[in-house]
């Protein structure tokens, strides 16, 4: 199976992509926020691209949450911001959180056109490849597109090693591009001290500055919740099985 | 001393390229291919970046050589194309070829607004290295930004590797950004089958396939020409010492 890693938001998307299962990583923060908020109840949520679109859908939405970022803090007027641990079950059980992020967002939107989007982050990466090895088994399946939403269009080298850690995970039977080629390397070579190489990335520094620390540490962590969120009908939700 | 790895020519030049050194990086092979043109005794690479542009050019300077590609192929019509064995003495000598690439002269005009711009390959890596340490004693050299000038805008794994090599030499003494991070893991993880890994790179088994075998052996071998060409006005030529 053919498995390309594209570097971010920004890369130009590919018409074939509708043939495709995207998946979208975006470690710090966005997906692992996701798939956090999916686990603790949270019934949907809405990516949008700016502030603006966030605050004209809540008009549509009545009882809906606001949250993301802008430069890692939240959004001026919003519910939430973009760590994780804003989004605990008392706050966003039985809501539907309207959310933008810087790159995050963007990517899941950039990938509306795919088959199926998916969301991936070490948090829930388990359950990512075992609902691969199911859609492989129900439908014929003519490849992966790893989107790293990255930060700010460039390279981010958490979001590579999760898209390293997945690859690894589907074995040998890939054929990869060069930054799926790269992503697999640098995992192997990171595999054992990966909180240490992600709070030392360029990303990583900038939230350590910023008192997020315990953001970087939860978001490093790997397989704790079995959450595949999908995109449907433009909301990101937990995906059932037969889906 | 901060370096820097950007992924292509489609990254948005930043405004402090000003006061820094620029490498541009194509392996594959616009930069392989300047460096041993200047050795076998071309005057000056003038970078274009359409073909309609380097036939205007040529109207300015009588008896200039047109020379590039387009889909890896020579353009109808130019005298020479990108392969480095179209360079030889006998064609190259003395004279002044245009020059336009998909990706390796846009990177390179991308670059202009930088303090110094020079053309980096595996074959000249040694002379950069060599002239980087003799820019730091006579100038104040805020930083290196190096270009991997990419294929259309992806993530390119020769060029990355030719980054980590480059990096590798410069010692300990960096700070990195990601993707300098991770050209410089990949790159020791590679360096003992560099040609293995270029010729299964997504470029390099495109050129295979077109039978240019030659050319990515030729191109993945390391210090065998003593070149640092630098843009000087617009022209790509061979930097002379002091200057």
């Amino acid at each position: 199976m053919r498995v390309e890693v594209l570097p971010s938001a920004g890369t130009p998307v590919l018409p074939y992509l509708e043939d495709k299962l995207v998946i979208v990583i975006d470690v710090l923060r966005a997906t692992s926020t996701m798939v956090t908020a999916l686990a603790n109840g949270c019934q949907a949520l809405i990516p949008v691209l700016t502030p603006e679109d966030a605050l004209e859908k809540r008009m549509e939405i009545p009882g809906a949450l606001l949250g993301g970022e802008r430069r890692a803090m939240r959004i001026e007027g919003f519910d939430l911001g973009n760590s994780p641990f804003d989004y605990a079950p008392e706050k966003v059980g039985g809501k539907r959180v309207i959310m933008t992020t810087t790159n995050g967002t963007r990517a899941i939107r950039a990938a509306a056109e795919a088959k199926a989007v998916w969301m991936a982050s070490f948090l829930n990466l388990e359950s990512i490849v075992e609902a691969i090895y199911r859609l492989k088994q129900k439908t014929l399946l003519e490849g992966i597109v790893i989107f790293c939403a990255g930060t700010e269009d460039r390279f981010d080298l958490p979001d590579t090693l999760c898209a390293g850690m997945l690859i690894d995970a589907l074995g040998s039977d890939t054929r990869l591009n060069d930054l799926g080629e790269a992503a697999l390397m640098l995992y192997q070579l990171s595999k054992h001290n990966l909180l240490e190489i992600i709070e030392q990335s360029d990303h990583g520094r900038s939230l350590l500055e910023l008192g997020f620390e315990k953001d970087v540490i939860y978001c490093s962590t790997a397989n704790i919740l079995p959450i595949v969120p999908a995109l449907v009908n433009g909301e990101v939700v937990w995906q059932m099985e037969g889906r």
